[in-house]
This record gives C-alpha cells, sequence and structure tokens, in this order.
C-alpha cells in the first residue's frame, strides 16, 4: 500500500494530530470540532478502536492550517481541554520538522546504505545526525555522506561504559535505530528511548529469537526467509513488531545464500518502519502496533 | 490487508453510509455531527479526497446504531438535508442486508466454484440468486449448490435476444458477476446495471486485452501472469478496476500452464472484488476506484 | 514458479525416476546413458548436490520411453546394477499412475474442499480414497464428492484404539493427508506412513508451534501470518517443511480475521504440498526437503 | 529462488556451459560424457525443451575443472567436435571473468546505486566500465564509486552523432545496461550489442508501452505497477523479458507516489536481470528468454 506521499508539494502548515481515549460516541465529532474552528483542512484521517464497546480508540489526522506554526500553541491549548474532557493522550507534530535519527550499525553496510539512500532520494524525510559503530567498517561510508561517525568498542567487560559513552556521544536524537548492531543493549538503553528504539532482526519473529538465525532457519528447513523491524524492550526480540517481510529460498540455498537474499528484505523492512516513525504512523499498543500506513 | 470481518458477531443495528461530496473544511465535522445525534457509534471511518483543494472528498462511515432498521427513515431524512447543504451524494446501507448475485458463466467452473464456497463459509454474505450459462456444463455445480440455473444459449445472430431472455430470467438482482463467461455484454447490459456489473478478465489490464490473453502472454514472454476484476462499460476491458494479482511464471509455462495457474489468480481476484462491493467498499470516481478495504 | 503441467497430453510412457547416491564425477552421465540404451528421451532433469565434495547428489528425470509399463521391469533390473555400481538409492514411478490419498479432518472444511476440486480440475493427479473424521461435519461433503467417509471419534481414553480403527478402514495408501485434523497422531502412525503423511500447520513454523496458532500470532502482534505444510515425524510440528506461504494482516485483524484468511493461505500450501508429493517431486534429505518444483 | 550463491567460496576452476541444439536423445549423455572424459564435476545442471519432439534442448552446466584455464582450450576443441555431432551452439565461460559493463543514465541515479551497491557487495560479480550519461547530474555518484563518467549530451538534432561518441568513449564491453536512460536508441546501437544491451522499464509490459508509463497507469486506474527488464532490440519495448516484478498501489497513490514506489521495483528487477546476464543464466529463445535461475 502507498501512503500520501512525503515527496508532497509542501509540508508547511501542514499537522499530524495522534490521538488516543477510550472509545465513546462523539470523539470524532468533538475533535473535527476543534479543527473546523481553526479553519484547518482534513487531509487524511485514520481511526482504529481496539474494541468498539469499552476498547481503546485510537486516531491519525493529517491536516492543513494556514499558519499552523504560529496557531500552534494556541491549538494545543484548545486539545489540553479536549484531552480533559475525553481522557485523551495525544501529540501533534508539524510535517515540516525533520526528526534526527541516531544509526547504530556493526560490520555490514546494507542497511545504512539504504537508509542514507532514502534520506537523499526524499522518500524518509529525517536526518541522520550521527552513525555509532563498535567497529570502524562503515566510517568511511558515514564520512561519504557526511555524517559524524563515532567508534565506540564494545567488549564484554566495557559494555556498561561503552554504552554510556555512546549515550553521551548521541545526544538528544528524536530515534535511535539499530540497523544490524549485533550487540545487546541494556534496559536502561531501552529505557531512555521508549518507543524511539528500533531494531532489525534478521528473522521472521517470533522464529529464530537471538544469535544466527540464518544459520537455525538453515536448519530448520524453511522455505522462506524473513526480517522484522521492531520496538525494542528489554526483553530480547520481543517488543512491538512494526513491520516484517519474506522471500522465498529453496533446497539449494546455503547458510550464506539467506544471508545474501536477507539483506534485501531487512534493508527494506527496516528502511520502511522508520519512514512510518518518523511519519507518525506508528502507535504502540501494548505488544502490539497500529501502523496506519 | 485484511479487512474487519465480514464474520463479526453481529450484522443487526450495523449501518455504512458512504458519502461523496465536494471537498471543504466541516464535513467531517458535520457528518460526526448527525451520528453523535443519533447515539451512533462509528467502529470504522475512511476517507479520501481527490484533491484537498477543490476535490470530491469520499467517506465511508461504519457505525452501531441501536434500532437502525426502525430508525433509518428519520436517519435518511436527516441525511438528506445535510446532503442539502454539503452538495453530497450518499448511500447507506445495512450490514443485515444480503445482497444478490446472478452469475454468468460458460463453461469453467472455478470462479464459481469459489463464489459458492465464499457464500457458504460466511467470508461472502451475499445469496447467489441464479447461475446464468450458455453452456449446460455446469449446471450440476449450480444444482448441488442449490441455485437455480438459466441455460441460455447464445450465437452470433441470436445475441441480441439472447441477452433479452436472460435479463428477463435474471430480474431483480443487486449485483452480476461475469465469472469467466466468455461473451461480450452490450451496451444495453451494461447500462442496465451501471456499477453493478463485475467482470474478471483473465490478464493484467490494460495488458492483453480481448480474447486468449494466456496465449498473447506467451507469445510475448511476460514473467507474471495476472488477472483484473473490474466493473464493466460498454468499452470492451477498459472499466475501472477494482482488483488484480499475478503470480510468477517461468520459461517453462507453456500456455496451457498459465491457463492453469491463472485459474487460482482468477478465483481470487474475482472473490476479493466481488466481496468488496458486497460490503460497500468500492466508490467508482471516473475511470478509477476507490477501494476501503 | 510453474511446473511442467500434470494436465500434459499424455502421461502413458512417462516415467519418472528419482536416484540418490554420494556425489562423484560421472553419475549424470553413467543414468544418462542407461536412458540412452533404452531410447528414453529425458525431458525434464533436475539435480542437486549437497556438497559436490564428498555430498549426496540428488537426481530427478522424468522421460518419456515407449512402452514404459512393458519395459519397465528391464529398466529396473538394468538400474539394480548401476545402484549397486554408485551405492544409489532409487525409486521409478509410472506419470500414469494415480497415487490414493486418506484425507483425515476435523471440522473445517477449507482444505478438503480445495483437495476435491483439485482432483477434478485434473490438476492434482491423485485419487481420494476415503475421508476419516472424528466429527460427522464433513460426512455432507465426503458424500457430494462420492468419496467413502470414515466416522472415528477419539477421546482422550480411547486415542489408540481410535487410531487403530482408523488406520484399518484406510488400509493401503499412497499418502495420508492430515487436512487439519486437529490430533496429534502418534509416533506408530507417523512410522506407518515414513515420508508419506502431509500436515499442514497454520503458522509459519517454527513460530507458534503446537494449538492455536492465530491466538499466538495475534498475542504476539505479528503483520505477517503463515501457513506450512510438511511430513510428520514423531515430534510436533518438526517434521521437513515441505512448502510455506505467509499473508498480510494489520492491527485491525482479529484471531477470527487471522483465521479466515489464513484459511486461503492453508488451503494453497496443502494443495502445493500434496500435488509436489505426488509428481515425485520432493526428497527428503534429513530435516529438510528437496522440491523439485 | 535463490541461486546458488555468487558469493561461493571460490570461483577459479568453475565453468559454464550453455548449449542449445535440436532436441533428441542421447545428447546429455554425449556432454557428461566430455565432462567426465575431462574428470569435471557438475555442479549445477539446468535444461529445457521447448518441445520435447522436434523441439530445441538447452542445457545450462556449471562444474569444477581443475586447472581449467589451462585446460579450457583442449575442452573447446572437443565440444567443437560434439557440437558438429549435434548442430549445437554452445558457450563456455569461467566464473572467474568478471565481465564489464557500461551504465547508460539520465538524471535520477536509484538504479545505477543500486548496480554500484550490488557489486560492491559482492552480489553481482562484475565491474562497471564507465557511467555515460546526457546529463551531468550523476557525475558524483560514478566519481564518488571512482567509476569513469562520459558527459554525452543529446538533442533530436545531434542524436546520432552523440549515439556514435557514447558508443566510442565506451567501447568494447559485455555488456550495456540502461539505467533508465530515457533516450530511445537506434537500430545500429541494438545491433552492435545484440542480447547484450538490458533495459529497465517502468512499466509491467506490454502495458504502458512507451513515454511517461506511470502517468499512464495512473490513469487507467491500475492496482498493481510493475517493472520490466528486457534485452533491447529496434522494435521499441518490445524485447525478450528478463524480469519483471510488481508493486500494490491502491487509490491514494498519486503520479508522483507511483514513481516513487516504482523505483524500488525498478532498481530490484534490473539488477536481477542483470546479475542473472552475468552468471549466463538467460538464453534467448525468439521472443522470450529462458532463466536459468
Amino acid at each position: 500500500m502507498v501512503a500520501p506521499g512525503p515527496n508532497g508539494p509542501r509540508f508547511t502548515d501542514v499537522g499530524r494530530l495522534v490521538v488516543r481515549c477510550p472509545d465513546r460516541p462523539g470523539i470524532v465529532h468533538a475533535l473535527s470540532g476543534v479543527m473546523t474552528e481553526f479553519g484547518a483542512n482534513i487531509t487524511d484521517s485514520q481511526q482504529h478502536s481496539s474494541d468498539p464497546s469499552g476498547g481503546i480508540f485510537t486516531l491519525r489526522l493529517e491536516f492543513v492550517l494556514a499558519g499552523l506554526a504560529g496557531r500552534r500553541a494556541e491549538l494545543e491549548k484548545r486539545l489540553t481541554v479536549l484531552a480533559g474532557e475525553w481522557r485523551m493522550v495525544w501529540r501533534l507534530t508539524e510535517a515540516s520538522h525533520r526528526p534526527t535519527l541516531a544509526v547504530f550499525v556493526s560490520r555490514t553496510d546494507h542497511v545504512l546504505q539504504e537508509l542514507i539512500y532514502r534520506v537523499r532520494a526524499g522518500d524518509l524525510r529525517a536526518d541522520i545526525a550521527c552513525v555509532v559503530s563498535n567497529h570502524r567498517d562503515l566510517e568511511p561510508v558515514a564520512q561519504a555522506a557526511g555524517i559524524p561517525f563515532h567508534h565506540v568498542p564494545v567488549t564484554p567487560e566495557t559494555k556498561g561504559e561503552a554504552e554510556a559513552r555512546a549515550l553521551e556521544l548521541v545526544g538528544e536524537v528524536d530515534l535511535v535505530v539499530l540497523a544490524r548492531y549485533m550487540q545487546i543493549v541494556s534496559a536502561d538503553f531501552c529505557n531512555r528511548f521508549p518507543e524511539r528504539l528500533i531494531n532489525i532482526h534478521h528473522s521472521f519473529l517470533p522464529a529464530f529469537v537471538g544469535a544466527n538465525p540464518y544459520q537455525a532457519a538453515h536448519d530448520r528447513g524453511v522455505k522462506l526467509i524473513g526480517a522484522t523491524a521492531h520496538y525494542v524492550t528489554p526483553e530480547l526480540d520481543a517488543g512491538p513488531i512494526i513491520e516484517q517481510e519474506v522471500a522465498r529460498v529453496d533446497h539449494r540455498a546455503t547458510v550464506e545464500d539467506m544471508r545474501r537474499v536477507g539483506r534485501y528484505v531487512e534493508r527494506q523492512v527496516l528502511a520502511q518502519a522508520v519512514t512510518w516513525h518518523v511519519e507518525d504512523r506508528v502507535i504502540v499498543e501494548g505488544p502490539r502496533t497500529i501502523v496506519f500506513a
């Protein structure tokens, strides 16, 4: 499915509102009323109810509001009042804002290259603030793209310090992407970026959790290999899934062939997940995600 | 993508409203206001604008309204008023209504069998009122399913009369499905069922319009074969497309192999298109369709 | 991929030879020499080596040999000599032979219906000798297709007896298909049909082994659901995989929606696996299968 | 499907033999006899017959032959004799040979970037000898990759000269790739590189031949967009198809969205076609290709 294009003619004055609240009749009317009050034109609207009786209602609006930046405070004030009445959690973003990403890698470049390509092509509206790696292999890739590169070696003994150092170097970013980082990050790290830390796992989760999934897939004799992009939580490979895809393999595929084919699936899946996140299309709902693609 | 299930626990009191009007701010608010007035709970809402400035706005709502059948007249009256204000075209259906289908076939049974299966399985909430064919081959299939079968032979000389006879036998139905009928229907026939006549064409349109598309696909050496479900208009194979799908073939595939593989694509594509139509998810917009899947 | 068509103009005189032996140079030459000797024309040949140095070589030939039935004994004698020289395991089948299937079901008919459809359509060249079920729900389906139906109730207490009774009723068949049978069969049952017992599991194995995989898939929030056809071995859901496929779902999908969508994946995957098996295209190699599709 | 890996441990001593001749019994035996004579181990073998009676037989072998480079002349001599006996056309390549490519582009970089990425990753075993363009936009991309860039402006008046100049600059290469070149090349150009000139067309051919296929696809309201890689012949967009793929779009997709989504399909399809060509897996058979993937 094709989401409305990130390359549209304009981003100025385009707002995105994501709202969650207990589902009860009238909520759409109340929200659209505020939009009408402000003279905003709703250009996209998607909603989901976990259960029409007593469930959680989620709504994502895209709208055009002339002079959004200047009127944002006023709109937020109005939404705060509404939120009180309906017990809403909400967030408002401007499409003109370009989020910043920190990308953690190890030695393989395919996912990083894809992110760089999509940023340049304008398909991923974000800026890669820095690349962090425990190895120096991808320093030239970052440099060629004009992205700061931080080398933070990790050993079993220095894991804690290394993470602290990495976090310090990363500083404030909107999203951290583990683009085949190959290190398990700590619970502290996860908690530092709640719902803002995305990993690509090179299997169709929950199959083949943990290390060396292509070897495990080969041992099991699967006919499809997969990749999974998910938010990272302290439990390994168990966070809410954003996107998954598979590719067909046959009996001729060696483990090495699976790795090779898998790279193309991984880069696609992670880039898609990051793009959806950056466009504020992903909402975590317990162990699952809602994706308004 | 999975649409909210047709096998849900209940259909009583579930309404579907499809609205089209010139796009201008406030339309969602106005419509949701009516829903709120009536105490309806909106359980699904999808919208599309052909162009936020000066385009056509389309909205499909699913809602639960206690006592819908009894209050329908009142709701329609209210919507008629609103329609005047906003220059709306609208239609309201009740999910509990089971549309009737007339299915036209020739000699191959795969698409008919699939429709019968899906009706029985509850995945296609409709009733097949009759099967019409220019051959007697599928009479046993219809009979085994308890569906009236009409044999209406067609020759080049009797084409007009045959069509008239078929239309008479079909009578009033909600939808006519050409399930590999292999006859070109007249403009009169098309006009009798505007946006209510669906055909399956056994190619990826607009490639291979007309007769014998698998032979043409083989001659061209394509690597994917396809099928297309579309509304029928007087221009051959040119009506608005509802759904398309493809399957991979390789150099080993003979024309006969393509036909065989294609049958599974055709049945899937047509059944999907009919299901969407029956659930009021398809809106024709000029040469295209909007599908709120 | 499309395998050469089962609906080809002729099956008489068409043979299939599957050979396995330690890989060493000259094996193809030796085998093709025998074929040449007999005046057979090789129409399809596929081969695989688990490892060119010291691995197992597998070859599948399709050939046309005039008067195959009459010359089969002679050919087998010649192959036996060759097998001694090359330490070959081999099997020879005639395409004109229609294998017999016993299909075990429980209450859902989608997979059984698909098998019946494909047999009738000529896409699956086999005969369903009987349907066995622990419930009477699908008796009418079997009857309508003219297939003997055996009702063998199973309770935890009578499981052993029930299996014995089922095996007795089934008698000699070429393949047993568990078409959503929903019962775990015993090791004895498995051993009675080595590499001739196929199950459809309603998940993308090895994810969601065991009961209620759609519920588990929903709980985990996956974005693709799958189905897996595999040979059954005593270890639950761990036998060699023949075919897998997936379908996309989104956050709107309930467990019931997943079941509904999954039915179409299951029927496709099982029917494909059974077809390949019946055409002698599947070779078990340890925990994996070679599929010469 | 995964072809045996181009990243295998070794390429030295690996040969590929593609043979075509009238189909008659004994051909495999004769060829495998030569291989056995030379002590070659056949590691992959794929064959196809356009028609077992009186058709053309095509065989592709991969084999390991110790000291291949040194024994090549001897092997070729032996094959020449055999070719005379069986009226064979054949070609022998060494896997260790890296073919050279000339890549023609215009202003969009996605296909070129993909080719560069795959060469670097080792997934496409070839060398890009030069990039030719009628615009300077992609000069930095070529330079960053260390590839000579030739700017050859084209105007309607200078088309002939420009082509001549481009051909002179390109010189001897194994394959010319039109990677969204956006210019129609002359019949002379096509004939200079028979079956060695690959184009990516941004539609699912034969739908939307010619210029601006995404606009045409949008106008027609298709639900899938596609891309086609084909050998170029003098007739526009009519050469033998090597690979095709599609991506799903819905009613929300603008022409611009289709272009954006299409880029990812195009790069995948062209890179796959070039890889197969370079591994000598593609054989032209009249208007079609045989692809031993």
